[in-house]
């Protein structure tokens, strides 16, 4: 599934913004304010005016941290995927309630559920920082003076933006620097759950079908926002075209692609191939484990763990899949001889020459980096500051608050990214989220990654003992678990607003334990800073010099932000066989008898009830030459008209190779059918006001 | 369960056999030339006579390579458990008949399955050969020519006794080679499936149960040895005792524990909990998740897996357990001050100082070990020659056929042990079995050990290179397991047969690369070998001297050869709560029940249909104190009288630790009670005739 998550943590910490400039295929993760205007001319002979764009890009919706969705009526209701929101789905069940299983409707907007910690952005405008940010750069400044030198003025540009305009607003790096962008968002924080199907048709096929194709998957699930309690009333909305689209069509995805790495070095991938990814694999594979061992147990183990085994096991999948692409030795190949052609390229251009020094201060950036690989993400952890070794929603609560407590009053700019004003709304939203939290669910992960800790530094390292205080990592897990108050949200509000005297007059043991770690942990933070700042300059240069000689259109690698692809609707040739572009009901019903019904093939009660009800022919999902990478998940497929036609949900297993290369040969993003939606909808969930919402617009019941 | 698997691997590279000198407890893996005739006395007034050890002696089976059984009929009935027999059980199924998953039943001896390259040994007589092995070890030899010298009189002494009494033979190294021991056994090698019940029913609660209590498995299997087409006729055999035994019943287990562990130095404690446990858990976690990924693809991927994934799920459970209890900081303090003790007590015995020198020597093999673990483990893998790095039985076969064409026409004793005559007859029975080979899952899982290969050793790495000869390791795994020809029985045989000759002309690219792999395999060998081999010698010294200052009786460090084990029927206390020695079928359905049948706690169709048939207060499993360990799967639990009446499938979570020590406090054995053998037998699956033959001792008929 192309959910934005696990996997992407580290690419994130390593990786820069970057330059494309083949322009022969459908790839690109185009920005609104610089479209792929002559390829869509030159190809499709297609020109989208200024109003269009606009109308995509403010239909569109950043869901969460790591997805995708749009608003699909004037009311705010706002459709993504179901795996993009099995979190909410998750955290608003009970022991006696289990949405993402069984489903969820909400026959009037009354009866739509409130999601803990989920918030919703929509982008409203883009404005140039460029000279400003730069401007704060003095050239006697060293790296690290630089690197401090623009985020203090990042953070008065956003600090200044949020306060003038109440949006929230962040300064998007692009082309590894070479330029600064402001984006603003209208932000949503009360957000609703209002449809959900069953897990077992959202996800037909399990993983056994992830990244696969064809498929049959309802991966749906609708919310809306509101604002001051009532539905939001949005001016822009995509359009229901209930046909959905036709083979060679062209279409488009608007969504937030999340980091991709297309121009690494071939050093940078060769780390990635050979430390980076088995590294992290390696933790995905004890996580699975231990979490479907956990879940095998009883239903409502399963219930506890459910979101977060899907996670895992797309990031296993989605990781084993990019490796085996960098290990296929055609691929590194072309890579070489490509840095090589366009380094001689460089040499023998006199002014271009001093950027092949860029090439040595990427190697001195990574080797830094590897020297800390494993220290650095068992201690720190990924940019969502997930220290690997303490695996606990309740430390990574505590790591906040002692940060927050230290950060906090320090200048705006001073501060670690993540405490800057501009962030403290989502910040907050997540830190005194009242989802749930399982005491055995923490203990089971803070006390296998406290075991995985010890075992790759070492149960004498000095530090590592400090940590487990004496006990195994069992006995203290539990000990750490059972101490801490801050399962209590209003224990977390004192602390927060208290600061540093709160923190003084805390015995909690979590508390410690993040204060222990805390001096290491931020030394690796500032290495992996610094060195990926180094990096960015680097890569920028090298993209600056790649446009000099290369001159033509060119789009910034993912950055998780609003961008917009194109392609067409179209099969593809494997194994000299035709993967046919669109699959049927029929298919569904057929592939599930195949299995014999059985997990994870095994069809909802509902859907064999009604099977006779059902359209069979109905198309259900689709593929797109549209290039999509993790984050889209949850994107809207729109067709030239402006009107919603699919719902991205996934890419093929040739797919995941686009986070270093695109090629349309093969890869294909795979999305929901509209057709499939409404026919659902309607037959199988008697869903009929949501269908006259989505079709005629109809407004919500209130 | 407590089957001797990939576990135990490392151990048996790194361990020696031991002594051990607690006597207040059921502990210990006694020798039947060396009972516990003091213990038994003491604790429970029990004397066993000559003859009560020889026939329990010669009742007892060892099943394969990991398991153990026992004649429980006079027409050569073999029990065991179904876990055990799961590759056989696997190997005799295709597409369309399951029997690992159904279970089978013959009704008549004509309708058993011969399964392949299954053999069953029964161990028929023992003898100190110690002064004769010790002769051939000239003191002026050095480390490598006395190990040579040992193995040479070794080999002599079992090819020996194999010509003059036609029975396999196998010296057996004892308290780290204080005393050597030539063990004679009568091998089977026509064996034949004669029952199994559904996997269901014999793994009932899967792996969340597994390890666990209480517990409601009928775990069981039933073969035939056959001799000369017909079923061979046994003089001892075990009498069946319908009931089953008594709360606090002095009962026994005679099987094959694996080696423990109970000696080791803190420091190769160390090395174990910190190096060597934490690389084998990291590849049981990939290989799980591997194969549990193909195998939810279909019914019939997960048929080809079933057993495989079996084992790994077993030991991957027993490995956390056990790694678990070594990060235990009182075990591991206790264990720190023993070893301070007893070199207190060494260093005031002037005629033992000497000794202390020995601890210095463990300490240098396992440096030398430790050095190149990774490699060799990825390279020459464990004592099945199973090299990590090529995990694929084609490979396996390869390199047994490159290894014995320059094995074989050595000097016996100058050859690699798994290569020497006493050793040829299990080895061909193995080479040259016809069961299955599928080629996907022999790609599958050989591309994954090459990624880790490639991963580990760096995809630059001279050798790996020309291990992957330019492919991916996918490509690489398709290219092999389709080009070699060694899936053909018939060319296996040529090969064997025409030694170096035939591989001069092959050009079988799985040989190739065996060969390829093979002088670095065959030194990584060495430095296992050698420094195994000098552990021995030091733990071997530290064994006398606690001998010499302990004095009482001993029992030797598990080698999977017979061993006598007692205990008392008995339940524990855990978490404040009883837990009662037996279980009743009635808590087998209230368990389904609980968990709404769900797998792996589901039931097969037959125990749902025919639930009220049953005796439902029949006692269904129970535990004892008896000391068992991995290996003991499959033994008989007999009582004072030397009848039947259990049959060992599993310990406690509680007695993992006892690879390390034994604690009677919490750790269990667990059995299926005979009584509800009989019962299933009868009510379940209409084999009265089995019954007959068990309780009655009626012939089989013909």
């Amino acid at each position: 599934m192309h959910k934005l998550n696990q996997t992407s943590w580290l690419l994130l910490c390593f990786m820069a913004a970057l330059v494309q400039d083949r322009s022969f295929a459908d790839d690109g993760l185009w920005l609104f304010n610089n479209p792929p205007a002559k390829q869509l001319q030159d190809k499709y002979h297609f020109a989208p005016t200024t109003a269009w764009l606009e109308h995509i890009q403010k239909s569109s919706v950043r869901v969460g941290r790591g997805g995708s969705g749009s608003f699909v009526s004037p009311d705010g209701l706002v459709l993504t995927n179901h795996h993009i929101g099995s979190d909410s789905l998750q955290n608003l069940s009970d022991a006696t309630h289990n949405y993402l299983v069984d489903g969820f409707y909400a026959r009037t907007s009354s009866e739509e559920k409130k999601c803990p910690g989920l918030e919703l952005n929509v982008l409203q405008s883009i404005q140039d920082v460029t000279d400003r940010v730069n401007a704060a750069v003095q050239p006697s400044m060293n790296a690290g003076q630089a690197f401090l030198a623009r985020n203090r003025v990042i953070a008065d540009i956003e600090r200044e933006s949020q306060n003038t305009t109440g949006l929230h607003s962040e300064v998007v790096k692009l082309y590894g620097g070479g330029t600064y962008q402001l984006y603003r968002y209208k932000r949503y924080t009360d957000v609703r759950l209002a449809f959900a199907p069953e897990k077992r048709i959202g996800f037909f096929g399990g993983d056994p079908d992830n990244f696969e194709y064809p498929r049959f998957n309802l991966d749906i699930c609708l919310f809306r926002a509101y604002e001051n309690g009532q539905p939001a009333q949005v001016e822009n909305y995509l359009k229901v075209n209930p046909q959905g689209p036709s083979e060679h069509d062209l279409v488009f995805v608007s969504g937030h692609p999340g980091r991709t790495n297309r121009q690494l070095t071939v050093s940078a991938l060769t780390d990635l191939r050979d430390r980076v990814l088995p590294f992290q694999l390696q933790t995905l594979y004890r996580r699975e484990v231990l979490l479907a061992a956990f879940g095998a147990h009883s239903l409502e183990n399963q219930r506890r763990i459910d979101s977060d085994l899907f996670g895992i096991r797309n990031s296993r999948k989605r990781g084993d899949g990019q490796l085996a692409s960098l290990l296929s030795s055609e691929f590194f190949a072309a890579r070489i001889e490509d840095e090589k052609a366009f380094r001689a390229e460089l040499e023998n251009q006199p002014t271009l020459r001093p950027v092949l020094e860029a090439y040595n201060r990427i190697d001195q950036a990574e080797t830094e980096m590897m020297k800390i690989l494993v220290s650095g993400f068992l201690l720190e952890g990924d940019w969502r500051r997930r220290g690997l070794g303490f695996d606990s929603r309740l430390f990574r609560i505590a790591r906040t608050l002692i940060r927050a407590a230290v950060e906090r009053p320090k200048p705006n700019g001073e501060r670690l990214a993540e405490y800057r004003d501009s962030n403290s709304a989502p910040l907050e939203l997540q830190l005194f989220s009242p989802a749930p939290i399982y005491d055995d669910v923490e203990e089971l992960e803070l006390s296998d990654s406290l075991t995985d800790l010890a075992a790759r530094l070492g149960p004498e390292d000095s530090l590592v003992k400090q940590i487990l205080a004496g006990k195994s990592p069992g006995e203290r897990a539990r000990e750490l678990v059972s101490g801490t108050k801050l399962k209590d949200v209003e224990v977390r509000h004192q602390i927060y607003e208290g600061g540093a005297a709160a923190l003084e007059g805390s015995s909690d043991p979590m508390i410690a334990l993040a204060t222990l770690v805390d001096p290491a942990a931020r030394r690796f933070r500032r290495v992996f800073d610094e060195s990926s700042e180094t990096e960015q300059e680097a890569y920028a240069q090298i993209a600056r010099a790649r446009f000099a000689l290369k001159g033509n259109e060119i789009y910034p690698d993912g950055t998780g932000t609003l961008r917009l692809s194109f392609g067409e609707v179209a099969g593809y040739e494997e194994d000299g066989k035709t993967v046919p572009a669109f699959t049927t009901f029929a298919g569904l019903y057929q592939r599930a008898n195949d299995h014999q019904n059985r997990e994870p093939f095994d069809l909802p009660p509902r859907w064999i009830d009604r099977h006779d009800k059902l359209n069979l022919g109905t198309r259900f999902n689709f593929v797109t030459t549209a290039d999509v990478v993790g984050g889209n998940s949850g994107s809207p497929v729109v067709n030239e008209a402006g009107e919603l036609v699919g719902l991205i949900f996934d890419g093929n297993i040739q797919s995941l190779a686009g986070d270093f290369a695109y090629s349309d040969e093969q890869s294909r993003s795979v999305a929901v059918d509209v057709a499939a939606i409404i026919e659902a909808l309607e037959k199988m969930y008697d869903a009929k006001p949501l269908v006259d919402e989505l079709v005629a617009g109809k407004p919500v019941s209130r």
